[in-house]
């Protein structure tokens, strides 16, 4: 059986496994205090070219999520995201939990746009009620979003210009950063995104460390007293330099981009297989994202068919037909590429 | 000037004024401990047919809303409701404040439907990522809605029956309640809605009362300790007895449902003028209740003409039309209603 | 049977209902928004000799309390306070409730001191684990306080100093204010109090209004969104005109100052009376503060014999003696004063 | 420079590390839904004698605090705990953020006591405001104390007892649960702790473990939703298994007991030192804890001198003395404490 059902099922990159073997009885401070976080966040500054960042390393997003928004939310702030924004439908109202309504809109393909953002506080700051509403003051988006689908940096540039007009912070959650960045359809580069964002993390869980987001604050409104955050978040990992040590073999050669266009080849070759004979009658992928999720319609026999020896997760299904997402990562392997190419093909 | 811009632009009936006034030196014990509390919450026992619920006594809509949702849910769950709930739209975010997501369901007429929140609790409880989610757990429901509609007794047993199969507590907002009750299109009483809600509350703010909500807990589940949390919300007022006297007032001889009655026969008049000629043709009444809400669409021109003498609260304007609020009251005097319809008329 | 036992036992002052009753079928704007509040407004930046400042009307003090703080605070802050003060002890955990800790130090006469106060900003910012404590943001005192001391000019000037180093607001709880300022040991004025505090509020419910407390906001830094936060807090009066009205009563030719001299009188009355033969060697007053309220040891027998034709309330009480907090108020009349000193003499 | 300043300082242990690396391409379903966690819960069941009991596996100390005392109490509910305990004093305010006061006990030594805690409860029960204040509803103690000192089974069943009677759960921290079980002092089995407390954690992070705490359920009452309450925490780690396979790893053949052991048998060695000549005349322990944090007051020259090769953390420091905490753990190398215990001697 082999899974394509998300890309967190492995460990991490073997190199990240001996760099914690090597360093193992190193003694270090705690919390992240260390010589690996420091050499981690000095490479990551250079990496998005913001020398005047502060990075921070969270263990995972929903945590990361909630620990940003709720330092840079006051209590009567909500935050603007997309309806399918994972801070909306996967985190368990942990937003709400720190006090603050998600201001989601809806979308069918993972993405806001600048204009129905733009309404969102125009149509608050001319409410003749404005106080009894909860004041919208950030704006929160996954790169790439949930459907695996991507913003231009024309489409981003904008939205980053309605943010500033109205002084919110734009927010970018790159769980799946990498997997944008590498995609055929992407005209952004790290720096790019560095640029547009007050904030935003580059995600190492998903692609290639055992865990871990590296938090990058670039807007110096929100850098004062961030640690106190992460800690009343319960968020401080005790040995921050587990951390550290995995961010650093992934930024100081270039390991994470070239794990994230291993995923993103793997994920292009099965798309060619799905939209070429025989596969492009039975398949359909209503949201075509260029990224390492593919979003597959087929019929319940074929999914059964499948299920024999791969496995997906379902998105949507009915009595007939499912949608399915189909997810490579870094530890995707060109064998089980080949083997579902082919199966998908019979 | 004559406004229809809300139901709370007057003070209190007479009748409270002088009750008020008669008691003013009594020394009473503070926080509802009185007798003039203990008196009221009989009288709306007996009023609900329920002499097994708990009455207590809060200030405000807002401040019931959240004590009681807070009271009930656990962190990780959530409130049902219509997307225009005043909970959703009109509370500053204040049931997200105390840590819980609203979990709005889109509507065009403000109503809930079994159908509806039945699916919020089955596609729930069949998600395979269902801890990842925001726990469905209470209903709440505005009657009449924030759109002056109705549910009938058909409409709120099946609402009622989801919630019982789901071990979900159905909460009304009955900030208008009386004027719902009143209506000629409602087919419950007071009792019904006692039988059939688990918590729900009498507002007498915009039912003639300077100040007040009577909330009548039903089901036990939620009754214990409850007063701590209408004092951790800074919601018990230090001289509990006004809220005491006003109850005991409006309900002692039926001058909470006659008062009601007569708001709904000022809006029924002001609608039988607008449904007739000459109005008829120029306004109409897209969303068509039949409460003290009149929600009336007309041109701007009209707007601007009536709003020499009248006013009202805007509800939606474009460059030629708006919808208008107009809104009667326990304090609408018969001279008012006869001036705005002669007014519409021209 | 007459009663000591609090200051907010009777309804209002006489002219304040008056008031209510002649402004009753006025039609005005909700939450705030009418001529009464405005001029109320106007009328205590006068008083407070601080036209610069914002004034609020809330309902009462916990809710209050709870506006403030949380719409100041971080979410990794908290505020400093004596042990006894009320946030601390009788506000059911309303601080917490919105996220912060209540930093409290001991106290034997609820007052905070100067250095104590130092000595909490300045061991927390020497802490080699400062981001794993609350950060001490916000002081929190009681004018007087809760065991009816006062501070000097020269000891809430210290204290003030303090902040300002610290980048501290102070906010002080004026629930008593005028009962306070209105002491034969006081020092300060209600212009002093305004040009030391950041925050603070006038407490209306426990002075001759039936309910309300003037927040008064001096410092620029806290103004912005506040009425967001008041509605979000349940504490916005749909009638805010109700509040303005009492305020302007109270405000408009020295009425509130007045009340609060009656009551200061009261109480000097009778301590004179505990002071001296034969009272002085059955009662002591351990605390001696010099405003409305008077702690006063007893034996357990004086108590009963007390109890049977007036009430206290019981601070602490073992098995041969006890504590009882006798309390005037606006509402006090001679003829109490006069058969409680004949009583306590017997 | 060898560090005894904590017990975090180092990786993991071998074999843990050594188990990562065989199972690392292993695809594996994520959130703890996989057979290492299951494995280690049954282990974690067995070695507690609790085989009814749930186990979860969370990442750090704060945030299982965190998550599960939100998930345990109702809003107007506080938790008791000693002055010194972590939760009151190193969690900047997470049990605060999410909504709960902590009720601190003063102590000296880091224990609570049964005649404390019941003082607690049954002075609130006698309160005649016992709405205005927070409700104990909790007790929360760590095993060993912070101090580290540890609960004899008499002491530790009496507090239990108080719980009981209460309805309040008895939440143990066991951050460093086995250092205080492999004590000498200690009469307390695993058993015993799983025994008396409703819910406890078993600490990976402080004893060999990269991350990680095993949290018990033992009472069925808090057992409902709470992986919910983890998602909504940021507490559920997307490669779950990491947690299992490590827990296995410690308990499949009591390796979590030998390490602690390790730890105690290294500490022993340097308390037996600091007792006998020629130290116990230079060194002085206050608080003497048999476990594996030693609190040394020395002169500063002293600390100087030994801060050359040696690092401590401080405790407490003054003008001419000093307390440090020597800290020993599973990490920690015999010639370690022979260096250390000479340079101490010399």
């Amino acid at each position: 059986m082999t899974s394509f059902a998300s890309d967190y099922l492995e460990g991490a990159h073997p190199r990240i496994l001996e760099r914690l073997f090597n360093t193992n009885m190193e003694q270090t401070a705690g919390y992240g205090c260390d010589a690996h976080c420091e050499n981690a966040a000095r490479l990551i500054q250079q990496a998005c070219n913001r020398h005047d960042a502060d990075v921070h390393f969270l263990v995972g997003g929903t945590q990361t999520n909630a620990t940003v928004i709720s330092s840079v939310l006051r209590p009567h702030q909500g935050v603007v995201c997309a309806s399918t924004g994972h801070i909306n439908v996967h985190e368990t109202g942990a937003i709400e939990h720190s006090g603050h309504k998600v201001l989601a809109l809806p979308t069918d393909n993972g993405l806001l746009t600048a204009t129905e953002v733009e309404e969102v506080f125009h149509s608050h700051y001319t409410d003749p009620n404005i106080e009894h509403t909860v004041q919208p003051a950030m704006v929160y988006l996954s790169f790439p979003s949930e459907l695996g689908t991507l913003y231009s940096k024309q489409q981003l540039t904008a939205i980053a210009d309605v943010c500033h007009r109205y002084h919110a912070p734009l927010f970018i959650d790159g769980a799946r950063l990498g997997y944008g960045l590498a995609s055929p359809a992407c005209d952004l580069t790290l720096a790019d995104i560095a640029h547009l964002a007050d904030i935003f993390y580059i995600g190492g869980t998903k692609q290639g460390a055992l865990f871990g987001e590296a938090l990058v604050i670039c807007n110096s409104n929100y850098k004062t007293d961030f640690r106190y955050h992460i800690k009343q978040n319960g968020a401080l990992l005790a040995k921050g330099r587990l951390l550290g040590i995995q961010f650093e073999t992934l930024f100081e050669d270039g390991l994470y981009m070239s794990l994230s266009k291993h995923a993103i080849d793997a994920a292009m070759q099965l798309r060619s297989v799905l939209l070429s004979e025989p596969c492009k009658s039975r398949y359909s992928m209503p949201i075509d994202g260029l990224t390492n999720q593919l979003f597959v319609e087929m019929s319940n026999y074929d999914y059964e068919r499948l299920s024999k020896n791969f496995s997906f997760e379902i998105w949507q299904r009915n009595q007939t037909t499912c949608m399915v997402r189909i997810c490579t990562s870094w530890a995707t392997t060109q064998q089980a590429v080949e083997q579902l190419a082919k199966a998908l093909s019979l």
